[in-house]
């Protein structure tokens, strides 16, 4: 009889479960992974409020640093035992998807449903790792090693904040001396604010209305921050521009305002980088988007996965320039987990991410 | 006194008039040609409707070729009598906007406001080019001779058309071997099929529902043609690309119906590539949009100028790569532009473009 | 015991032979292909000269079309007895190099050594395909299916020929209208030519000095031919567009002359890209190179493999846009290797590609 | 007649003397500075030496800051007395090479002689800089206004140094996490480890043999630093990226022997970015260039000019980002320049830039 683990499941929408699983068979491409630290994505609170549909019972999570615990007899290159973590993106490696350079769209559905969208798998079409264990598909594309002098919680903001975030500032092309606006400062906010000043930004402004978050901007990069509650964002970022505009604008939230703000305060020729998910329609206005004769581009990117992403991103953490352990605000066990989506979900007491230890 | 000029200036929605003017006293950058050969673009029927507002009395038109009568007392590196084109869009070479890759956008007004979109000038912001005699600035950037073995026809459309149809393909970053759908087969989407093809797409679709269109659009490089009357275009292009979608959607003409489907046949990780000039908000939606996680790019491009463009151009039609010449249907004299405005707004008798000799 | 199988061995510098071997076994990730067609290329001669080292007693041969024979026990996706062809070069899909993109360097040995140089392996550090049967690695990254309607011939430029040929154009960057010299037209410069053709360069200069050559040239896409034993290269260069210098040249032999030239028909801030393989130190003149003030780009590249590279290639076949059997001038069975080998090395009989049928 | 000021003229190798020549007029492009700081180059010194030949009687000199004294005619947008900076190469804005991005190459002569190369005008191919007064050519393109908070030693390192330097880093296409090895750490290779800095290097690697200078790097950028005087410097960085070389290899001094280095310490696929001034022919070893399969990269780059540059070099001083005021070491009236030559030639008093003031 098969080994039980504990795993978060989703169960309805307004309910996240501890529940128990048997630990998982492995193919031959995979890896299973005893899970020593992951987190709650805001991508989660969305599953967890039915805004993001997952099917019922599903183990989610897309954030793993832990153990190999056994390979797939087709795997080489890692040994058991060894510390890794895996991006919250799966990319195959062998897909035509990645063969072309969009691994992070490898195994991407139909484009007119909703389930699978890009590559993501862990939490969303497969069992995630808010669990003791997980499964991580295509092994050996996505198994990172990590450097023994970094802890769990120092990588924890690889898989999926940091990656996410830097490619808002990656996919804008920024160049040294850009202006860059930032569209909401939660934790993928904040890396791509990172993510713009590793990239050259001159200037950076940062968006939100939780003053919390100001000094953690400011500290990681933002030489503006701009308080949307109080003044209008598009106004105020025209007025530190001296009327010009900026080169880029990173939306990071997800909402209609985010989006068209962020279109708003474009120069003519720059470009919008867009990072959230969004659980509506949006619209395009005629003005702001100068009736399509702007030279603008508008990107969106999917999280990159990979282990050689993830080993670029502990370089960078290795390296000193970038210090995200603040982001870390809260620590719990897997059995408490429904207590930190309570905490996460509600954004109480300054919550940035949580990190859950099984 | 000075002398007079025959115009055709726009005086009310509704209506173009052909009028007299004093012919224009230049500055040190400036050139006075003497127009030999122009042309209407759908931009100008917009003009003329009212749904693109312009000041009364301004005379229109933006695609001159012509004959130098005149050069500004700084202008150098031409003589008076020399055969020239210049581009719809005129960047002077000089601005920040030029400096820094966008030259199409130099002098782009505010965005918020309507008038000044882009850098474009002729029949936009200044007198225009259906006359008799049109002042061109920052001659140097902007006038490139004609080379003697090419008839003004023959290099009629590298000024806008040709340039805007093209700058769709290149824009769109077309790799050898895409998968490219073209959204309507106007002057415009035809050079969008030829940009297309000469960039290495294998499979070309273009779509539009004016039969007589198809045996030109195949002609000038499209693979397959799609009827949008009697097909559902989406379903149609998923059919055609086994299920996978394009690599690059073209759109032509400016309306959201065109957009959604552009975004709707992109593969994961595609680009959306938009030309057309829009006259009412635009909505995403959001299943086409992949909630923001596709990978998805959208660009949009004003016409590229200035005479290095225009000589590249002139050196495609040389080579004899392409051959627009069947895009010119008919004829007429500024004296009879009212008439032409009449057939080409109203598309009758196969109009593609008409060529206006002063 | 292991049934055998025929192969063209390396034995010594000057000697290929015939010979025989077992065939081999398959681990999880391979597929055992039974090889229908395969050619000879260029590095093969340089292999059976001894100019490019190999080790004694390997099976060379790096082109193969073939049937699935077995698949190993990870491999998904693929039946046995499917018409596949692999690239020359086999990249894992799953190592770091084709992680971020770099995937033609999958393997890539020391920089200091000579053996393992680029991700190339079939006839370099594994057993090749002039042989009844290959063993192709990572295959679910490396198989790609060859549609009904082509035959073996018309597919068989893909794993090399067209490949590489074609990335020199696209490493190139050659942009609409663009002006490109090509430096020798074997079949990989004839394949750079067409790549050249299908970016939309505007003038392609194809440069050789067999005459028979250059009707497959023009064919192809040349709009000028220069006969380098009749006239300075160079000079005529410099004079066919008018002492600009052309926007990318392009080497397709791997020699200091063509490399050099190469260098010297530049316009200042044009682009280098270098096919050839090379056999001794490089001399980069200084009057050519501007001092290293002339913004030039110099780039190599190997052939791009992988399975959507293949997919690709196929459908530039089945668009109709290229064709290429005009290259395979001769036909051979494995058996007469040797003798194809002969003819191929001394380029005998106008010999351009040879059919080898196992 | 005439006033005199006073200018640094070359005279023959070996010798810059003070002389007088009269203040030139002015055409309707141009503009007169007043010079109000300058320094000198290391190309200043190469042509001091004789090894780049200039005219004799040529006031030398590319980095002007300075008042504007005087407009001509046709200029617009600036007012006299205005303080100013123009880029070390200044691009008409006008030309072809401008209008297609390669505004360093505007006015680039022949490739086959050794006057003008690239744009580089001042103290080239007109009157340089290191004088009471300068004429700035095409003045609207290359007048950018000096902020009033920078001093006119903050922005002395735009012109020329900063600029150079960071597009060495930019043109190798440096993305966030790779690994930099830079070759020399004089003024513009220790800018050269800014701008890798500032495009989000990881692991940045300086290389010189320079003890005093070490500091300095380390302190704009540089995790490591190599004394090529005491270790191999190809060893070295092999070591320190645990075998897998760098992704990018930075010359910036202008030999063979640290070409070479750079090219030996790339990882197959990586890119060597050329800033030096070379003065003999440049061997490529057949091993570091992987016999030409590597897909390697190899750029150069002359210095970007044009007042869109300086814009955005001098809004990267006021960020706060870069502090260059440590390289200026020494401080000079023009009256002393010949002094200064002394002292930069020889490299004595550890003396990085100087300033002159006339």
């Amino acid at each position: 009889m098969a080994k039980k683990m504990k795993v978060a499941i989703f169960v309805e929408p307004g309910r996240i479960a501890l529940d128990e699983k048997p630990i998982p068979e492995i193919g031959p491409l995979d890896a299973l992974l005893r899970v020593t630290t992951t987190t709650i994505c805001g991508t989660d609170v969305h599953i967890m409020k039915g805004e993001y549909p997952v099917a019922s019972g599903l183990t989610i999570g897309h954030e793993p640093v832990g153990v190999i615990e056994k390979l797939g007899s087709a795997v080489t290159g890692y040994r058991e035992g060894q510390r890794v973590i895996a991006g919250a993106i799966t990319p195959s490696g062998w897909s035509n998807a990645c063969l072309c350079g969009c691994g992070s769209q490898d195994g991407a559905g139909t484009k007119h449903g909703w389930k699978a969208i890009g590559g993501w798998k862990f939490g969303n079409t497969i069992d995630g790792c808010q669990a003791e264990y997980v499964l991580v598909p295509d092994a050996m594309a996505n198994l990172a090693a990590v450097p023994d002098d970094l802890t769990d919680e120092e990588v924890l903001m690889c898989p999926d904040i940091m990656s996410t975030g830097f490619s808002g500032a990656e996919r804008a092309g920024i160049q040294i001396g850009d202006s860059v606006a930032v569209f909401a400062q939660g934790p993928i906010g904040l890396c791509a604010t990172v993510g713009a000043k590793l990239s050259g930004a001159a200037t950076i402004i940062a968006v939100d209305r939780v003053e919390a978050r100001f000094a953690i901007s400011r500290k990681l990069g933002a030489d503006h921050v701009v308080d949307f509650s109080k003044v209008d964002p598009v106004e105020e970022i025209m007025r530190i521009t001296d009327g010009r505009g900026v080169d880029v604008a990173i939306e990071a939230l997800g909402t209609q305002a985010t989006f068209e703000s962020a279109l708003r305060v474009l120069r003519p020729g720059g470009t919008l980088s867009s990072l959230g998910v969004y659980s509506t329609d949006l619209k395009i206005p005629l003005g702001a988007f100068a009736a399509g004769l702007g030279d603008h581009t508008i990107v969106t990117s999917l999280c990159p996965g990979g282990k050689e992403r993830m080993r670029r991103l502990m370089g960078i953490i290795q390296s000193g320039r970038v210090d995200l352990k603040p982001l870390v605000t809260h620590r719990f066990k897997l059995d408490d987990i429904v207590a930190a989506y309570d905490l996460f979900s509600h954004q109480r007491d300054g919550v940035l991410k949580v990190a859950i230890t099984p």
